[in-house]
């Protein structure tokens, strides 16, 4: 089991460029990735495109946090891909399509006061093809109420428009 | 953006099959997956490996089920990566690693009467990539005492063993 292990992470280690990134120092992370991509044994071209999907999702991350930290979830929105296909998980519902997860946002945050101040942190963006990654980071909110905070799990997929997420699923502390 | 809407729908259909299956009727599902796999403009060689990986992680989970429902936690953790970075995500906590993860079920159903009887349901099964796979899912406990309930997104990877879970991000109904 333990050769497993090791072949696994190995296998791991080369094949996927797993970055931790956070949004609050960007060049530090540009940096990290371009470093850890070239350390990893990944083929120089496929470097290139880790490190490009890896900040191009960064910059859609930032892009969500900045237009909820200005009310606009409309703007918000513009991170998930426009398909009747996107899907937003959490505790046992699951809400299919772009105009569905945005009235859940509408909805569920109704007024400036409910969307509060966001945070994404420790965000680890995994690519799984040229074309898909994975990301896992937290999200928190502080409100005048309460501070609301959890995990996210998103699918993102390399669309004609950019890099968009078709898979969320977010959870939150009890 | 209907245009959008609708060439990235089409773009879906063909690049990923996307086959809803659930873990009663193994015959049926084999047969909607190769009906749905003709119908998807998918190659014929893309089509057989979809099925294949679908077949197996299905297998995966059914033998997780069945592991779980005979009191056997060591039997369901086969379903997952033997790996230092598989991930496992509920509510605000990320646990890291199978050993991790096999000690937080050991943890938290430390008796038959805790663990009670799983069901999966409403499992679909998207390809991302030739090696990986996304998974969505219902679970359910049937307990004593309660019944919990809730949902979960998993990444299986194809490793040298077969299709194992890397990633899994799992909510309750409040």
């Amino acid at each position: 089991m333990r050769e497993n292990v090791s072949a696994y992470a190995d296998s791991k280690r080369i094949e996927s460029t797993k970055i931790l990134v956070t949004l609050k120092i960007p060049i530090a992370c540009f940096l990290a990735v371009y470093v850890l991509s070239a350390t990893a044994g990944v083929a120089p071209g496929e470097q290139q495109k880790n490190a490009g999907a890896i900040t191009q999702i960064r910059s859609v991350l930032r892009a969500q946090q900045e237009a909820w930290n200005r009310g606009d979830i409309d703007g918000f929105m513009n991170g998930y891909a426009r398909s009747p296909s996107t899907i937003f998980i959490s505790e046992d519902t699951v809400r299919r399509g772009w105009e569905t997860v945005r009235d859940r946002y509408h909805q569920k945050y109704s007024s400036r006061e409910e969307m509060g101040t966001l945070t994404f942190s420790e965000i680890e963006i995994t690519p799984l093809s040229p074309d898909s990654a994975v990301v896992v980071g937290r999200w928190s909110l502080e409100r005048a109420k309460d501070r609301p905070h959890g995990r996210f799990t998103l699918i993102f997929k390399r669309l004609p428009e950019g890099w968009r997420i078709v898979h969320d699923h977010t959870s939150a502390a009890k």
